[in-house]
């Protein structure tokens, strides 16, 4: 057992979790997590931020995400399971008090459970070999330009929920491990194939394997549900504000829209995407 | 022309519009205007606060608005037709310097305008005159017990989309006319027909005009595709948190589903309502 300033070293029998206890905030540990809300942090330290019980146990059961600290405040707690998480997560645990942790959280009701975590790798040659490996003829999704960490989010949810298995996020204005991307996703960040790239060499990909790239602009006169969507399929959406990238535009197999009625000039980019994912089930499974 | 303090009152003849001018927060009319963004003033003035060219736009557009009110702050705008906006309005206008605009202002980036308005007619009674006026045969929405004023604004926003007419909200446990729900639904709120009340009134209502009553539900077991969606029905949903109330749960004609895959347990409400309404169009539009 050892003592720093502001640091408590405990071993905790009753529960089995060994943890330091940390009750100031300009302890520099908690300083370092708190600072991973902010992508440059990130960066630096190659380490992400997330939050909730319901989180951090989906990251672990992906096995793709290797953890660095486990932050809690039993006090915080909503469940009766959160204890027996942190030990089977093994990472390094830190106790604070409630009010430390909702100075960290970034949650209006904060469950207790802060992580934080090695990035995992997002790149295209890692999808190629997985693609590859696993060959795939699940529908994949492709997000161009994505500017809103909640719209990904909703979006990664979704398409866990449609059975899509792998989203391809092309060029985005945000970075992948914005904790909104993560709390929006409800943990599908980490149980679905997300994978980041140029839209040039995705479609490269694509076409190698024998996908068919049908991109959602307003423009096309078709519509979704007339399109075929079975079989080797990419669904292809642009961003918020400027829709399709140039590429995507003029490189695609096949173009369709939405209906769109009364003065709405557009629906919401995550709304859109989960209309045609369910779309793909609807011709799928409908009797 | 008059003076008091911290106005200036004067009349701008170039644009035509002749406006109070405020520079100081602590001006009484400001405070009240600020104010609307909460409830408790909101309910008391009988007012409520929109903010944002398309939003004001939309309202003034759909006849059903009156304002009191217009704050504008010409360097914040970002078009051309702000000015002409509020001079065809014709509510007292009131001009700020950028700075006290972005203090009111709940926006990000504020584009200048915000309106106050008063209340309108929201109830059952008026509904039930307007469905009946009208013969409706257009598909109905209802949501049940909403809580997060983002999801019902897009539900909105994609109602109108999907050429939904009505939506009719039960017993929600936010304020209709809370700030976010005006801003996700980018002014849907003022173009569609929106109503509030009780289930089971709603139901009756829905019943006596010979609609059917089709609520999703996690349960059952009949995709929402293979359900016959055209003619006169009412799609209910209910709330994020408790799902359907037990009124739904027992008084409704047909029960459906949504199919879900993964580790995802539920999609996002706005979601699950977007897909379904869009399954509508697709019955009614296919080839």
């Amino acid at each position: 057992m050892y003592l720093c300033i502001g640091e408590t070293f405990a071993l905790n029998d009753e529960q089995g979790i060994s943890y330091l206890e940390i009750t100031s905030f300009s302890n520099e540990k908690l300083k370092n997590i708190s600072n991973l809300k902010e992508k440059k942090h990130r960066e630096s330290a190659g380490l992400f931020f997330l939050e909730g019980y319901r989180e951090i146990l989906r990251a672990h059961k992906s096995g793709k995400v290797r953890f660095q600290n486990l932050l809690f405040s039993p006090e915080c707690f909503l469940g009766e399971n959160e204890t027996a998480l942190i030990r089977e997560i093994g990472a390094k645990a830190i106790k604070v008090p409630k009010k430390l942790f909702e100075k960290i959280s970034y949650r209006d009701r904060p469950d207790g459970l802060i992580a934080t975590a090695h990035f995992f790798p997002i790149d295209l040659d890692t999808f190629q070999k997985k693609f590859q490996t696993h060959r795939n003829k699940k529908p994949v999704l492709v997000i161009e330009g994505v500017e809103k960490p909640g719209n990904l989010g909703t979006i990664l949810r979704t398409a866990e929920g449609a059975g899509f298995h792998t989203v391809l996020v092309a060029d985005p204005r945000l970075d992948l491990f914005n904790p909104n991307v993560i709390r929006a996703s409800t943990g599908a960040l980490f149980s679905l194939d997300v994978f980041l790239g140029e839209t040039e060499n995705i479609y490269s990909i694509l076409q190698k394997n024998e996908y068919r790239t049908l991109a959602v602009t307003p423009e096309a006169k078709k519509l979704y549900f007339d399109a075929d969507l079975k079989g080797k399929i990419a669904l292809v959406f642009g961003s918020e504000q400027y829709g399709l990238s140039p590429y995507a535009r003029s490189h695609s197999d096949e173009y369709f829209s939405l209906p769109m009625y009364g003065e709405a000039d557009s629906l919401n980019l995550a709304m859109s995407a989960g209309i045609v994912m369910y779309e793909v089930i609807r011709q799928g499974l409908q009797k």
